[in-house]
């Protein structure tokens, strides 16, 4: 008899089966390998996670599947016990002598990649906190290959493993933004709250899950729900930093709450109001919420994105509140809270089952406030299931002044 | 009688001090003008401070110094409030149609900066979040100039304000990891501490700086202390992600504070022992400070920043300690928490009065733990002044078991 013990990450079959997929990519395309830099990419493929700095990271596979992962040596052991891959190599420093770039091209020696073309995610390390070096083509890469496009796409079907931890994020946001409402009061500060708030639901979610519990992200740490300054007024100005404003009676307020598991990240945003609605504000919030039921409605596999941003459109210019727009519909999320593709005009990607989206048009009333729903959904076989799952009407939604 | 108030932040004046020298450089390299994407550039030339997202920013400059911002429409009254900028350029959403370098192009254009050779951080937007556009060399620039080391090299001097800045900075920090080490206990959990320490840290700061604070930084809200899981054997591996760890006594820690002003981190970590320290601990502990001694005692202006590096590793060979190292002794830090030049005998920069670095040499031993502290220090006339003053003894880093 088997006995599996209860986890809460991506297995090492799947990581290897995302391997194999890029394998078949890289082989069809007749490449010698890829080099990827990109720390969600690298998290993706080998379940390492880490902070990108200024000393560079690399996972790199040849064209008969051999992984490495290449780091700075303060990171050989964190990679040797969390990365899936057959070897880790390692340079001593950044800057260094000699530099990463020098090393690396050593270990694109030893996996047979230095001759033929290379996919890759960029010409060199990007430009993270100060890094300086040569490109990857001054590198000993016979030639590079772009080759993101395809690894964006390959991510933005989400498997039913990942389907499960996005679910899980939604259900720590939802706590924390019970919380936060709970504790938002006229007179307390927005920083106050939201600290409380996000504290409370990451250690209930810590002893929750217990130590099987890996956020994997560098955006968040915990579950967390504030206000991004979005108080009053000036949640007519959208992702405002914050500035530790203090709540008052007539306030209209944009929250937003996430949790990263296994480096998942869902979005769950209200609009609030402190006190009684006037007509004004429930004549606002009620179109807001007519715009994302738009939104949703005309989501389905096998439509453009572009196509649910025009219904949504369509809906502004209808009810003359053009004025109000400020930003498209929404946008993929997954490891990274923005990735594509985004419901825009402009994306004509099509819609497939298994990609998940924030669902997120806003009106920006100046001298009013803010007022923006964002749920997370993913794209069903006929059209879309909401993961986020906290109420969405105004009467659920106004703070006892 | 002029009568100013009190305020925390870089001056108008200032910023315009740090265009004009950027102009002399565009006027004497001849350039049409320059083009900057990095959201650190914007908030260093214009005082406008923002979280990069798949949305492109831009601070576009003239050979005549006109000076503009190039945002989303979803930026534009936020960037109006706050970038000392002469005009504010919009697109409406990206992907968007037209796409925004489409729009960037128009702007450039309007500034006269479609011929001859363009300064620029970057030939593009970088990747970020998913952003795919074309290049500026594509987009109507004639010729595209690397900037970036100019500009570097140019913040990596700090003024006296900045100074003041990180000052203030420092000051917080140390309150973080007063309340950080106060709380730190046996049986408690790394992620109930940290959150003690730095939701009370904050709130302290904000009531006694008031409405003048601004954060403005896109790492740290607020003043933040904490371990990211380098806790006892993890300790050995620096940067761990954290993993809310139950202290015991016989743990060495690492820990790490920091509060962002107006843009500008400092930075102060410290090893702490809990309970009697073992002599193993002690002899590491020690040459743990003797090795950051041995920076600060190589750090002077005119000398090469790898000669501190060179220093510090003579220090290893001497007393056998190579096997403990891991990386060099330091990096700069002002508005990123790292920044070039490096400690590094690769970094062959000259030392200069107003250059700000982290001194962290460490120890990593296995099944024992890291040792390193991190301190903030300016260089001065004749040597280095330190920013932070948290204690580094031991007897003053000794938590009671």
């Amino acid at each position: 008899m088997t006995v599996s013990k209860a986890q809460l990450k991506i297995s090492d079959s799947e990581h290897l089966r995302r391997c194999e997929r890029l394998l078949e990519y890289v082989q069809a395309e007749k490449l010698a390998g890829v080099v990827l830099f990109d720390s969600d990419y690298i998290l993706y493929y080998t379940g390492f996670a880490f902070i990108p700095t200024e000393r560079p990271m690399a996972f790199l596979m040849n064209a008969q599947g051999r992984r490495a992962l290449f780091v700075p040596r303060l990171e050989v052991e964190h990679a040797r016990a969390n990365a899936l891959v057959d070897d880790v190599a390692f340079y001593l420093e950044y800057p260094g002598d000699p530099h990463p770039m020098a090393v690396l091209a050593e270990a694109l020696d030893g996996l047979g990649m230095k001759t033929g073309s290379l996919g890759a995610d960029g010409d060199g390390y990007p430009w993270i906190l100060g890094y300086r070096g040569p490109r990857l083509s001054e590198a000993g890469a016979a030639a590079v290959v772009p080759i993101r496009a395809f690894i964006e796409d390959q991510m933005a079907i989400k498997s039913p493993a990942e389907l499960a931890l996005l679910r899980e994020s939604c259900r720590w946001a939802n706590l924390a933004h019970t919380l936060l409402q709970r504790y938002t009061k006229p007179g307390k500060t927005e920083t106050e709250v939201s600290q409380q708030a996000s504290a409370e639901a990451t250690r209930a979610m810590l002893d929750a899950i217990g130590p099987i519990y890996r956020g994997q992200n560098a955006f968040a740490e915990g579950a967390i729900a504030g206000y991004r300054g979005q108080i009053g007024r000036n949640a007519a100005i959208p992702h405002a930093l914050a500035n530790n404003i203090v709540f008052q009676a007539g306030d209209v307020l944009v929250t937003g709450a996430t949790a990263p598991v296994w480096g998942y990240v869902s979005e769950l945003e209200r609009t609030m109001i402190i006190g009684q609605p006037t007509g004004e504000q429930r004549r606002f919030f009620e179109h807001m919420v007519a715009l994302q039921d738009t939104a949703m409605a005309a989501m389905e596999p096998g439509k453009p994105c572009a196509e649910v941003d025009r219904a949504v459109r369509a809906y502004y210019e209808k009810h003359d509140l053009m004025p109000y727009w400020k930003h498209h519909v929404g946008h993929a999320i997954g490891l990274r809270y923005h990735e594509g593709p985004f419901l825009d005009r402009g994306d004509n990607t099509t819609m497939e089952p298994g990609m998940v989206f924030t669902v997120e048009p806003g009106l920006y009333v100046p001298q009013l406030g803010g007022f923006r729903h964002s749920d997370t959904v993913v794209i069903t076989g006929d059209g879309v299931e909401m993961l986020t799952y906290y109420p969405r009407d105004l009467e659920s939604l106004v703070i006892p002044a």
